[in-house]
């Protein structure tokens, strides 16, 4: 899959986003062997702007309004402006983390396919600082980094599963690692069925081609620090590149979704109480003990 | 709604269809008001090719092996590498044809708000030769041209309902053609109230994005003869623009969707004893008489 | 499209709502000639609760348990499991209540075709304290009630351009109104054109079908105070659908969707000012007028 | 997850499909350690009847016209009634499979989260005669059952990697199978990340929802003979639920979709040629040898 850029770049009469051109077809490093490279764009912060103007026929082409515009649009939920802009990225990821990024299923995708082709001896090794104990009180999260020792484990076990099930991977397919036969005599197993040997670190690529509006979607949920360490170090890669393509759009994101909050209806109740001077205590906030930890961190949070 | 576009072409690292260049941002007219602008595009036929080799792996760079590809994915509906290019245009016209346009839900949308502003006087007025009866063995059809007593009835109908249908919404509105008050004692209605009164005939327009897969689609349903003429004098426009931004795949769409044909189990099992020399029947098809009918339309039809 | 509803129940294995069942085949009227009727639907609370736990493995059955971990999905956004229930309903509604309602894109319609049938002479006219004038502050929105005289007016405009419009609809078929024909020596113009001068007004029908997931959405935009008034009056019905179907989903969204509220991050910090006893002011709150008056707002409003 | 069912059924006033009653809540083995169990549906060939009888206002309610119609429907590709059913079904499935299973975006998932609990020792071998050698004409294919001798080294290999990497996938976690430490001094791995040592052979489990139009785009795609044979087992499995279900809409999906075919504009000339009594050639047919074939074998297969 080597692929030839020209170095040339080419006219069009389309909008450019400049920000966006210095980044097009250089690949960013992610985990150990991963890597984000965008291959195409389509449309910038004014494109949403115009798309906008078409439903509100507001105001006019000074960047300060097209921000105030911007900011409306994301604090109101109109959603479909975003919807105007389009990215296309190329991704080399685990097997695990392609099927936490598949969930989001309002994107495009084509997938290199392993029923179809060799896959490389390519697999994630977690760094040291990733290598985490389970939490005991996040049923889906990690907590402490282990000990040296128990980490050492942790690492051979890896890798040496990971190379045994690609020795038997090639085994399986009667192939050697330069695509030679290893043994005339033998056919060898239909790749479709050898691949079910290799275990879910083994990195896979596709293209990804989704809208601005379900790419922050995507990164909502994937930059959040809830989400698994592994998929998030993609999404950090990738609100860097919203920053770059759209910066409007992306300083609205932050202001109203990534950094503001929902406080439900009880919630809002009590942060009344407080601000009229009452002091609310977890039982008198009809809150669940949960919803008043999470409702005290917010409140007390320096940004 | 007036823009302004910088007569001066930008660079661009991304791909470039230069058919596409030449048409974008030109308002193509269409039917008596409406009109259709490409507004931007992302991708060509090299980029259905770039996605399917990352997951077929194949072939070279070269045109001719492009178009096998391409021919290849359109003839085993492998849609998903249509997938990879987009395309967004800005449309004038009639509401009762974007009732029809709308229902194609795989596309992005931002129309003109009527709750928002004020419709201009433009109305759909079918010219004289599409001023058709109503069809007598097709429900949803037209037969021939209305005589010309009739037609014209029928235009002196659509005009005049059409012009009074306005002059009230202004009432309603207490607004003349400049936005100035009627009468300065009256508050005039509401605009999402006062627009009830404008009759299907009348102009909106929006902003519509969609895939070249879905793009296709639209066309293979809308480009039809069996679609209305008023959405096909769309449709036509669009099947240039089809045409011009992706030309390899422009032919393969012709030669396996729109002049290709579907045969039935039935229908098939007829063609092979016809094949082998039988004589067959309606009576003797298995058809019913639309199927047979159709069966032998198809089979006869020169190109 | 008269339909035969058997009074008698069937025997089901499936998951039974006993609220929805009261309602099931029941037109509610909205408006003048409008109605809407759930025609099916599938699942309950504890298919939600039920698909949750699929991913999560969580808790028991007990219905105290069942309200936690739906207030827990809804609060974190876990969407999924709402995607699991869903409902198919039957709409009479006006035109224009119909294209603001048709962009909601995830569902499946089918719409009574005009091209294929004669519509009757059904058209919505607002009520009297429906008709309002045109809002100066918000820009689509309606103000105060209008005056007796003007309100007659608009309602003399409107309902006379609806008869009349629809006089000349049967004329161009050349149709009487029990579908005779009028004139013997005309052909009559084909429906798909002759609908063209009916107005937004006019009623037309569908079956609406989504999951409760959009279901919710579709509510959050059109039951709000900023939806047109026409589209608010079938929501609120939906609303209290959704209550009798899914008791515990629909507290859950009240609690964390519609009496909740979303504060940006300027907007926090201002919250944890006034918390800490500071005087904040516009001025110093580095908001908008806008943003500001908004967030007074939801901090001085009782429940 | 242990679920109760009540086996005693519940009254409704919904439509109810007979065949599917019998099937509900069964679980249907597929492979080694899978299964299909339908959980819910909603809707049966009625209620596609009676939604396209909304836009086209059709016929009686006769089983014979609702034949015709189904068959009408799904030759016209008129897709939008289909729509109006649903199903839920619970499948286990290996992890490769469920990778192929949700390219599918039109459908809802709730997976099992190995994140949130420990997956069970169950993975995929396959069956003697599944063990197949790679394809040479199609590269992503299966030929000939491998030598009784190959067969059981792939056996050994597939078997004895998916027993290690699930015993080192406990060591990780340092729990045994009874979910006790297995040494206290340790932490243990956080189960995100020590599920990466299992292999794509594991078994996962979801619920998944789609209506019936994608249900048989699905079925037509994986139950096809290019379908890989482990998907094909469980699309097997869900064509027969279709029979069970939607009988009338079952035979016109075989007639018009599965057993039909499609002509490309050049592959029909050919045939108009051949039934005019031509002797066409590969090389006079204008088609590539692949489309040669593979016309020739549809025109000679006998049903």
């Amino acid at each position: 899959m080597s692929e030839h850029f020209d170095d040339k770049p080419l006219q069009t009469f389309r909008a450019v986003s400049p920000g966006m051109e210095r980044l097009l077809n250089k690949p960013f490093k992610v985990l150990d062997h991963g890597f984000i490279r965008v291959v195409d764009y389509m449309g910038d912060d004014a494109a949403v702007v115009q798309a906008a103007r078409v439903s509100y026929g507001r105001g006019t082409k000074q960047t300060s309004q097209d921000r105030g515009l911007i900011n409306y649009l994301m604090r109101h939920f109109h959603t479909t402006p975003f919807e105007m802009a389009e990215i296309k990225i190329h991704v080399k990821l685990p097997i695990f983390v392609a099927r936490q990024w598949i969930r989001h299923r309002t994107a495009s995708v084509n997938e290199y396919s392993a029923r179809y082709s060799v896959l490389d001896r390519e697999f994630y090794i977690p760094s040291r600082d990733a290598i985490a104990a389970q939490s005991t009180n996040n049923r889906q999260g990690r907590a402490e980094i282990l000990s040296e020792a128990e980490a050492r484990t942790v690492l051979d076990i890896l890798r040496s599963d990971a190379e045994r099930n690609y020795d038997h991977y090639l085994d399986l397919l009667n192939t050697d690692e330069h695509g030679s036969p290893i043994d005339a005599s033998r056919s060898g197993l239909s790749r479709e069925l050898a691949r079910i040997n290799l275990s879910l670190n083994y990195y896979t690529q596709w293209y990804w081609k989704t809208n601005l509006h379900n790419f922050m979607n995507f990164l909502r949920l994937r930059a959040d620090k809830h989400a698994q360490y592994e998929i998030r170090a993609y999404a950090d890669i990738l609100m860097n590149v919203l920053e770059q393509w759209v910066p409007l759009t992306h300083a609205a994101f932050r202001e109203h979704r990534l950094d503001g909050v929902q406080l439900s209806a009880t919630a809002l109740a009590v942060v009344r109480r407080m601000i009229g001077g009452e002091k609310v205590t977890e039982a008198s906030s009809g809150l669940t003990k949960r919803e008043w930890d999470d409702l005290v961190s917010v409140l007390e949070s320096k940004p």
